[in-house]
């Protein structure tokens, strides 16, 4: 499933705030800052290859939904999705990877050092777009920016922290995703609102609906990063198994008897086979975590489903924040 | 010279503010901010061994000078010196730099994924003291303050760029100082004006000031790295030379002929053993390095004082920034 056409249509919009914001400064971080974003390769050349703009999508599309025309939250767009393309930058880093979007890291590019001076220059200038705006909603969405970000950097603590435990149970694990991922998400939705000029109210609730996409959307990952089309995806199946990382369903596999001892066995010592990745693999078919992890999605989707009818919203107003939600949560790759 | 003790009584104040704006949060990280600023140790006992908090203690001088009573500038102080440490957290990592205040960096302690994170919980968490002010001044504080960071980051960026480069020219060397060090410091005396409700002109003068003696600050910085007293300053004597650190004394030399060329050799190849230190130190005196060094700390202080020269205030205000200058850019340690 492809970003529907009614939402693809703020992509021109949403790259032109972006290119702005990033057109002046120190030519090494800009010059950076435009491979990251996916307009250039690393030699400097027109190329594509960003992401999917969900976090400016999702700023927009509740701004629009509260009442706004979608040029009124563009400080926003812009502030969410440098202030992502921040934690990526500094992830890939963290976690030692090596591709993002089918491209080389900016680490491997730069170096680590300066991947760091990177990912700081592009959530200064993330927080530059709001901190900048006069529209009366800026203030409260520059606080719920930065409560954000510490929820963001606290759930990447506890993610590298768990690579270290064998025993991390599902309550932690959808802790530790709504820092790292519901926050931001959460964040984008209620700067739309308060970009809007909507209600303390109606902006919580925004912000509440879209954490809880950003649960659905981070647990649908770890459904695609195990079982996923390589094609679809561009991540090679089961890589996440491979880097041992503790997705959804490691986590709940883990906690299962006796095919958890086994699989903390296979999690154990050093880099695994391909071999090893079936055996996780079946492991994780006995335990039922494929099924779990889809009954979890569709149970995170159906909250936020609850929270979004709380809003009071024009009916095409609605279908169209479903719509998107759907996209979000319901993607294959 | 130790901080006088007119300056030294404001210190309370200032670790007061600090402990509160780091008192709730995510544990790991509060834990770690508290281990950073000095007020505990890696195991979390108390203990001490901060900095010399020369930036908050910069921005309550210059608000108090233009005027203000010290609390008003409480959230700017906290600010800038919470984002400093953010700046030495990530310094650390990108200079492998093992000890800090004669204690082990952050990522030694915790790995450098999660000092990555430490740095972005206390930059995040120093931009928030001044995004929470309501006082009239602080939209403009905090925008200096991401100006400050922005060209930090810049100079940062050049401050690691230069190790690869045998060819780095003195105002090259300035420029990067001015935006790793100066920055910073600059706007920490802006921001304490700015707080004070001083005029735009005034707010300018004084972070210009300050730039001037951040620059001061990093030459003297860099004239006790090579020839300071280790006992005094708690670094070995001539570290940065064993670090291969592209100092002012050093790309002074490197200009020299013929003892730049020969130091340019020095200055290649495997880490250097105490017999290169000492020809490398012979090379500096040899080309007047050493009183060049000085030469340039003592203009760089007279334009300091210039600037401050043009700022309208009470000769006791102007006789107290001049003493606050004094201990800035002439201390032995």
């Amino acid at each position: 499933m492809s970003l529907p056409a009614e939402f693809q249509a703020r992509l021109p919009l949403i790259e032109a705030a972006l290119r702005n914001a990033v057109a002046e400064g120190p030519e090494p971080l800009v010059q950076m800052a435009r491979y990251v974003l996916g307009w250039e390769d690393a030699a400097g050349r027109p190329s594509s290859g960003g992401g999917k703009r969900l976090r400016p999508l999702l700023c927009i599309e509740a701004a629009v939904a509260a009442g706004a025309d979608p040029s009124q939250a563009l400080s926003g767009a812009t502030a969410v999705e440098l202030v992502h393309n921040f934690s990526l930058v500094h992830d890939d880093i963290q976690d030692r990877d090596a591709l993002r979007h089918g491209r080389p890291t900016a680490w491997r590019i730069v170096g680590e050092p300066q991947a760091i001076n990177l990912g700081n220059f592009l959530y200064t200038r993330g927080l530059r777009q709001l901190a900048e705006s006069r529209l009366p909603g800026a203030p409260l969405a520059l606080a719920m920016l930065f409560e954000a970000v510490e929820r963001m950097v606290a759930g990447q603590w506890a993610d590298i922290a768990f690579e270290d435990s064998d025993d991390v149970s599902e309550q932690e694990y959808l802790a530790m995703v709504a820092g790292k991922t519901g926050a931001l998400l959460g964040a984008a939705a209620g700067i739309g609102a308060a970009l809007a000029g909507a209600s303390r109210e109606t902006v919580d609730l925004f912000r509440r609906w879209g954490e809880r996409l950003g649960l659905a959307f981070q647990v649908q990952d770890d459904y695609l990063g195990t079982w996923g089309d390589v094609a679809a995806t561009g991540k090679s199946t089961s890589g996440d198994i491979a880097r041992r990382k503790k997705t959804l369903p490691v986590v709940f596999a883990l906690a299962a008897k006796p095919a958890g001892d086994a699989l903390r066995e296979l999690y154990r010592g050093a880099p695994q086979s391909d071999d090893d990745t079936a055996s996780v693999l079946r492991l994780l078919e006995e335990t039922g975590a494929r099924e779990h992890t889809r009954d979890v999605a569709r149970r995170l989707s159906a909250e936020a489903d609850a929270l979004l009818a709380q809003i009071s919203l024009a009916p095409n107003a609605r279908e169209r924040l479903r719509a998107f939600a759907r996209f979000v949560t319901e993607r294959d790759r």
